[in-house]
């Protein structure tokens, strides 16, 4: 990992012209960033991109497999969820090709990746530069040219050199590049640096995630949850790994890479901004049964009038324009999700207040504080844009208060099925608990348990419990914070309260059994205590539940009674 | 309330000129509504108005908090629910501006009204005064003059004056005024009344509704269900009063708003027609649990053909029109259900049968008789615009038959559970059953169980019973009824078949556990009649299960036992 | 069935022209079905579609009620479901009507039909003829006259006529017909053979999954699953046959209708390709507990990109060109599964590896087969459109894996319920399991029991164990596919691992009740083997637990003993 970033930096530092003293001017990177890398505002493009790099190639700060890295292998998969840890050029393609023939032999063996590119602004550099103040996209050119300053900052562009195109070759081996790429030793995936390298700004934004989320209470570790730091949240994740079955557990990899690559949001070869401005990019992962925001937002008005309405948005003009020039009538993701303070960044977690998961610890309390309330007045302003303030704040209050109920609801049944752990009468707890795999430590109502379930760990209430909480109450509270009305009825609410029924009643019935199992342990004590015991298996007389010994084919003494009793035990 | 209604008749009686003898000529407005309101077809546009109004705001009719108001209090985002009887004007916003200024002022303070309403009609009447019969929106000319001709009835338009547009001051304060509005005193939210002082065609076929519906044997409340009185409907639910969750109780009121307001179907501001054209309108309120029209149609052919073809769809042009004109290659929620004898409506519920509950009482019984058949003809009417009359009747009989399956089953469930609460038996049913709050009365298998919960009311087997009625026969019934096919596997059926399983299971270990507790009673009797007691706690003999006292330290006489009979009692 | 087939072939016979020396000339027809029609690929067009359709209406190879026949009987709505069995002409309508009178009178009696008409290629073959090679459409040319010497070889068009439109009375009549159409006598609705009669190339197409899917072990029969005999697979199920909610058990038959029909995918009346070359086609089928290729897909960064992308879609152009010429960013469901060696054609089945369902006995050993390693090279193939061949084998790997977890899982949770069934211990099993209706058997864990329930058949813990493989293990698989990450969390794999935990706890509370079961049958038959037995209810002294009679009103001898051991027996 350290080679690497050495190496990537040794490539810089050799650049062919070293840049002037131009400015990485990004007044939407937030200050917190800049001080945690020990910058100033000053601090050039070049000085700015390496402090970034070094961090986010640092295994200390979160890249690579982990702290628990010695648990878990990677499978052959695992090459595009984490590229720079387990990406090799293929060893069985002999091609060393230019940027030409790059382009051309894909046409054929691949071509899906050329059509898009071809349609990409990456392909058509010159039309950006040949766009007026009348188009939509106007604002790209001055992007361009920021971009051309960064790479000249970072050797990688001539003094007065354009950048022709970004082709395959550029991201895949190097950018600007003239030289050929030998697959087998020099092709990469793209990862988040590759497109930081031209990207500065987007790259820096999305990195100060790691900066700008922090907890009074460290509810959640520095910097998270966010996208900056989402395979980090993912492989650190004790079931993660320490499960045998590696698809399933990667499973959740599948979303968590927005921090080793852009590509979720950005899909491949086309890159297009206007189709990443569209809702249904979040959905890929923001939607499911502990993070159910696309189900929400789609049924809500905010979604169907998306729906209803997008064909006429304008998605080629920036996000901050969009309403009011661009006939967006109704909101996307991004649109509000994006936005901190009037601006549009990459850093989407400036406003986070519940952050999902109502039943983390610290969170329900922290809803009343300073530092919540700094985030809900953002909210607030947000909302304004299409809302008045006394809606956004009368909507605020009611889902503050509706994902209270929630919490109280699941607190009582909370308390039942924790009372029966502590007794140790969870079905099977003494009998049938195996201990979950290292570095999984067993406990009552825990993550692993929807991931891996051996024996009676976890007992079905339990993990009835557990689901109540990571996926009705936060379907409740994603519902509300959405304007889903289903939250009442469809999801969350109804869900809860089934599971508050059947928990209840589960309760109740053990209960009974232990109440009827004690009536016949008071039979079975008051039978080894009468003055004769038979076995009924085989017309014998034994002696009771002792054991299965001490055979008596005559009569017995009443003396032998305190005896027996001792035995007993129970 | 009361004070409310002749305040605005007072602005009406009061308007600068006073209206001749136009008619409220109306032939889509059904008979029963100029019954209901004593009214002829030649009353004229004020009378209508004012009549309808009157019922309207009319308390015992249906407006505000209903027959169990006093035991609910609003919260603050329940302004938004019933504007009528909830909103204040903000005392905090202390301008008075004129029509001008609201608009000046708003483009900064809340860009997305201002934006959507500028592209709305209501800013642009003059682009509809010169609209030419080869315009598809031409109609909406004659519609515009229509209005003008209501709006001189009641007094707000001079002779001769057009209405120069709607602006915020129209909806806000009073349409057409002249005045400056004091945001402290005068603003108020648009409800249903507000938009129908224009739009009183269409506030008359909405009102209608609470004519047009009624049930041979009141299966169901006059006028309900429906759009008209869905307030009144939800909050004279008990359980909606009684429950203390109060964010929870308003999931609800959500969607049940349409009695008071227009803007769920007519989002504001831009009151876009062709948007509230597409069948995305109605899947805000009509999907989820208990009422799954949205994924049933979603997912029927018709619905995935509306999702392919749509774009092409031309939405300008009127209902009735799509199919021949608009390119309409398959139904929308509204070509079916505005549609009543060829004519589109406000009305939605002139065809109802079902009235989507199958497990109502009555409900299925009525099915065959004059009252259904006479909807069902109107609905094969409406089908054999794309289908044969065989086709229809053939679905329509498969349909009633399907559902009648489903109730079968639901039978035999109830049947079972029933049996179960009659001896006491639901789980916990004589030891740990909380009453509801009040106004709530307790009962078997009751609505309020899916909203609130405690202790073992509901018991886990009476609620999965009521589910099965309340949601999955009702989606067995709605997929039928929308041609989903998934009704046997996926939801409905399935679900039904899955809780009959597990009710039936539920049901004979329960049987076991009885006959358990028997054997274990009967020894117990057995041992209380036994010659000697021990307890097992202390090795001392003790006088069995006969309260904890006698302690006996020696023998005992036979002589006991008759008497220990009748002290164990049970 | 055979009389039909014998009327359809005289009427070829009796054409007016018998055709000359064209051949059938169709590439795309896989070899398997010329030689399972013992064909040359020089037979002409008339052979072929002979050869074709004798097949197709041949009751021993699919046709018709299926080998359950006698079992069920069809309700009035299966005249659509399987045309050639059940649709008689309407007696109702009297009307003899020539190919123009009947579009006038339709256009009034259901205008849906002849509007979609209109927009049809059906409708407008002109247009086809006039196309140049810059139209999207240009392709169509050469078919039509594909078509026209097809019906010329079937003797349905003259030397060197053109056939003019293809209007209602071709399809609900005959092709190309001059005579008038009694409604009573002649109508019929179209059959995938009538369509099949122009499109003979889609037809023999279609009919090839017939030949071309074989497992090697008989996992599944003989050119199962297609779509070719879906209609079979359908009623040839038992339970299908012997339920008696007949509109239940069509619920299947919804979707289970392509092998008599066409227009699941080419909906009435417009047949356009461009819509049935989108994903929501599919959608009506594929989607559902069982079978979630929609949602798993549309979930997906496959789907959601189209979803964000598909406007700009070329749909006019042919599948094989879409990703180079027509935009195509994203797969569609088509183009990956009507893909097979690089063309498109109506076998989709050719790829078939898993064939859904993970659990059919003989599927998982098969997947590590020379058989299913040309098919995985052929999927290899299709991603290579738009992945790299080392990405695509991962992925495959991956999904393959991540499927045999889930069998695993589920193995662990079938060996508990199999062997509680073996005890004889499934709820009810001993006491309360009526046998399923004829023709079906009663077994462990049967697909009947998704369907049909009574008593305790099934028990909760074995149907519970049935959807863990039927929807979970499915879901699971399927998500997996297409590369849906909800697998782990929200459908698929936490599905099963809740399914594990309740079967877990169900087993573990049996053997706690068995145990306790036990103690007391202990204390039971010690209290029968005891000195004095007295019955509880009326005070008397009873022999036990044996039978009821023997009153004993005085003393008891030790030698009664022995003979009451007896007695007991158990």
């Amino acid at each position: 990992m350290t080679n690497k970033f050495w190496l990537r930096c040794g490539l810089v530092v050799c650049g062919v012209l070293l840049a002037g003293a131009a400015q990485a001017d990004f007044p939407t990177v937030p200050k917190e960033t800049y001080e945690a890398l020990k910058l100033d505002r000053s601090a050039d493009p070049k000085q700015l991109y390496e402090a970034l790099l070094k961090r986010y190639l640092d295994p200390a700060q979160g890249a690579g497999k982990g702290m628990y890295g010695q648990y878990w292998e990677p499978v052959s998969f695992s090459r595009y969820f984490d590229p720079n840890t387990f990406y090799k050029p293929p060893k069985s393609v002999k091609e060393i090709a230019t940027r030409e023939q790059c382009v051309k032999c894909h046409t054929d063996e691949s071509p899906g990746w050329v059509a898009a590119w071809k349609r990409s602004t990456h392909a058509n550099l010159d039309k950006i530069r040949k766009l007026t103040p009348k188009d939509d996209t106007y604002y790209k050119k001055a992007k361009l040219e920021d971009i051309e300053t960064t790479l000249r900052s970072l050797g990688k562009l001539g003094k007065g050199e354009q950048l022709k195109e970004v082709g395959c070759i550029d991201c895949h081996y190097d950018i600007n590049t003239k030289k050929k790429a030998d697959h087998r030793q020099d092709i990469r995936l793209a990862t988040a640096d590759t497109c930081g390298t031209c990207h500065l700004q987007e790259f820096a934004e999305r990195e100060s995630e790691r900066d700008t989320i922090t907890w009074p209470k460290d509810q959640w570790p520095k910097g998270r949850p966010s996208h900056a730091l989402d395979y980090r949240a993912n492989v650190e994740v004790d079931v993660y790994a320490g499960m045998s079955q590696r698809e399933i557990a990667d499973g959740c990899t599948g979303c968590h890479v927005n921090q080793n690559k852009c590509d979720t949001c950005h899909a491949r070869h086309d890159f297009s901004v206007a189709e990443s401005r569209k809702s249904e990019v979040c959905a890929q992962c923001h939607s499911g049964a502990d993070h159910n925001n696309w189900e929400a937002y789609s049924l809500s008005k905010h979604g169907l009038k998306y729906q209803r309405d997008k064909e006429k948005f304008n998605f080629n003009i920036q996000i901050k324009d969009a309403i009011a020039k661009g006939g967006q009538s109704a909101p996307t993701c991004q649109s509000c999700h994006l936005e901190y303070q009037g601006k549009i960044t990459h850093n989407v977690v400036r406003k986070v207040r519940w952050a999902n998961y109502p039943f983390v610890p610290g969170i329900r309390e922290n809803i009343s504080s300073d530092w919540a309330d700094k985030r809900l007045d953002a909210w607030v302003k947000t909302c304004t844009q299409c809302h008045s303030e006394t809606y956004a704040r009368a909507w605020m209050e009611f889902m503050d208060k509706g994902t209270f109920s929630g919490l109280d609801k699941y607190d009582e049944a909370h308390d039942i099925v924790h009372k029966q752990f502590e007794a140790g009468l969870l079905t099977g707890q003494k009998t049938n608990r195996p201990a979950p795999p290292a570095p999984v430590k067993d406990g009552f109502e825990q993550f692993f348990q929807i991931y891996w379930s051996k024996g009676n760990n976890p007992a079905a209430i339990e993990l009835r419990l557990f689901e109540m909480a990571e996926d009705h109450l936060v379907q409740l509270h994603v519902s509300l914070a959405h304007q889903y009305w289903g939250y009442t009825y469809t999801v969350g609410w109804a869900a809860m309260n089934r599971a508050y029924v059947e928990i209840q009643d589960e309760d109740t019935k053990l209960k009974e059994k232990l109440a009827l199992q004690e009536r016949v342990a008071k039979l079975e004590a008051h039978r080894t205590s009468s003055l004769f015991d038979f076995d009924s298996t085989d017309g014998k007389i034994t002696l009771g539940s002792v054991g299965g010994g001490m055979l008596l084919t005559g009569t017995l003494a009443l003396a032998g009674w305190s005896r027996r009793k001792k035995n007993n035990g129970k």
